[in-house]
């Protein structure tokens, strides 16, 4: 990558849009966010992204080159460069690399945002070096992107890593999906205020809890009540943490990896979800000759690892083989 | 690979251990079989297996030459060429891949009885130029080869693709492997004998099954009583069936995969355990813009899908990237 060259790393949630430029060292030079929702076709807001970045590029310094744009999108499509019906944002399927091309002449890729933090992570975070690993972010749902062999795990139509739907109840809680007992329906910041909610009506304890309605309780609520002793409140902890502990328990047996990152706003409790989440993965994993699977936290800048893995998705293109490490970044073991 | 050279494919199970001489069109031209338990020890094992091997070579044309030998076990390892405690062979730990050098200098190496049929199915049978395939063996236990992007998934340990010790329920049956609630205990040869007892205390019809005791009772008397009408035995079926639908969905969600191949004793039990399984999955996959996964029955002929998957192995080494296919043999698409 040359000295002069910068990509930009597009992260596009369903509230905001955050578009980085991002140096080859994994720093995010300049930022800027836009509301999504304020655009109201999916036209509208190519046009307000493409003028975010060609501003951001206008703050560079002179000669600076924009190699290629990376964009991490809710039910976005690597294969296909297309953004699918995702439930997170207002359009329908989005076309979304094609209508980015008619603006810029470089370079343009898309894919989840878990498969953009697990670049993020491989690149520049807690996972650097690493072969095979697995990141979960655990915020509204439960989304995933796993690297095997130093690879993005992209699958046959371009959408595997979907571990939040995994059905842990086939009888269990309605999920987004349309589905049943999907982990995400359990492991999430809406599963754990689910949980809160089931344990409000199974038990008689006296709490805050049963002062705050559904749509005011946040999982950050629930975790300051539980540093406070609230008994529901460390509960739904323990539960989310048992549900999590069998999923990555799962993960392990099916991929073996050599790390499992976590990351997103529900693991902002460290300890309260971990500890729990340790305690059920040690109960359940199939001990192979004592193999052991470091469960790390994400230490990239909170909100940038979808924006440093989106930036990285370009070299990623360049390297013309999917989720493979360029050849010149490959880290060394 | 030379027209007048060959490659030896071992299966070692749990009773017989068949050699078979595999030629590049996975043609078997020679097969010899013993008995496993024969052998006290792993020592012993090794000296009968090279003294097979040698003699199988005899009897091939002048000038033929072995180039290499890959041996498909329970519990193999590909990354450290050993056979790991397996339940089902009575060894501690062997050094199976230094063992054999001994004997012979060729390419050797060891692989899962289920990876190496889904090399074979990959190279030879009804996955033939896929690149994102999953094959599931049926029989005492549910093995899983999985193959990401062309390539068997190893993982970072080499134990990867354990799919038959996914919890499915956690406070469930006790499995081989000391844990609960594993897939295997549900859903294979072993699986569905345990289901039909559990059929049998709960129900009061009389059946033919009533008349057979646990170690009397196989799967394939299962199945031609199913066929013959027995409720237990036909509930039996598609308890199974709905196990494995809800497992394969799972499988969907993470891998993404074209097809599912399924083999082993139990799958010949044909539409029986396989209009469940597909009724099962098609009710729990999660629907991403209607993409469909062909569930595949397995083509090769009976017990050589892991001798010729074996065999492959020595092509996967050298090309030197473990389940990789081999330049000069890659399947067109």
């Amino acid at each position: 990558m040359n000295e002069r060259s910068v990509t930009a790393g597009v992260d596009i949630g369903g509230t905001n849009t955050v578009t980085g430029i991002v140096d080859q060292h994994g720093t995010c030079l300049l930022k800027s966010s836009f509301l999504t929702t304020e655009q109201r076709t999916a036209k509208e807001f190519v046009l307000r992204l493409a003028a975010t970045i060609r501003e951001l590029c206008q703050n560079l310094p002179p000669e600076t080159k924009l190699r290629g744009i990376g964009i991490a999108a809710p039910a976005a499509n690597f294969h296909k460069g297309i953004i699918q019906n995702s439930a997170n944002l207002q359009w329908k399927t989005v076309d979304i690399v094609e209508m980015m091309k008619e603006h810029f002449n470089v370079p343009i890729a898309v894919t989840n945002d878990a498969n953009a933090a697990a670049l993020g992570e491989m690149r520049f975070g807690s996972t650097r070096g690493m072969k095979n690993f697995i990141v979960i972010t655990l915020g509204t749902g439960l989304g995933s992107g796993i690297v095997v062999d130093g690879r993005l795990l992209f699958g046959e139509s371009g959408v595997a890593g979907e571990l939040g739907h995994v059905t842990i109840d086939p009888n269990g809680r309605t999920c987004g999906c349309k589905r049943r007992g999907c982990v995400e329906a359990y492991v999430s910041a809406t599963g754990i205020r689910r949980t809160v909610f089931e344990l409000l009506a199974r038990y008689t304890d006296d709490t805050e809890l049963r002062h705050i309605s559904y749509h005011q309780l946040t999982a950050h609520k629930i975790h300051e009540l539980a540093v406070r002793g609230d008994p529901i409140a460390i509960e739904a902890f323990e539960i989310t943490g048992k549900h999590l502990g069998l999923l990555l328990s799962n993960v392990v047996a099916a991929f073996d990896p050599q790390a499992i990152v976590l990351c997103g706003g529900l693991v902002k409790a460290g300890d309260m979800l971990l500890a729990p989440t340790r305690k059920s993965l040690d109960k359940n994993m199939l001990d192979l000759n004592g193999r052991k699977v470091m469960i790390l936290q994400s230490q990239l800048n909170d909100g940038e690892a979808a924006i440093l893995g989106a930036s990285c998705l370009i070299t990623e293109a360049e390297a013309k083989e999917p989720g493979a490490p360029a050849k010149t970044e490959r880290p060394s073991r």
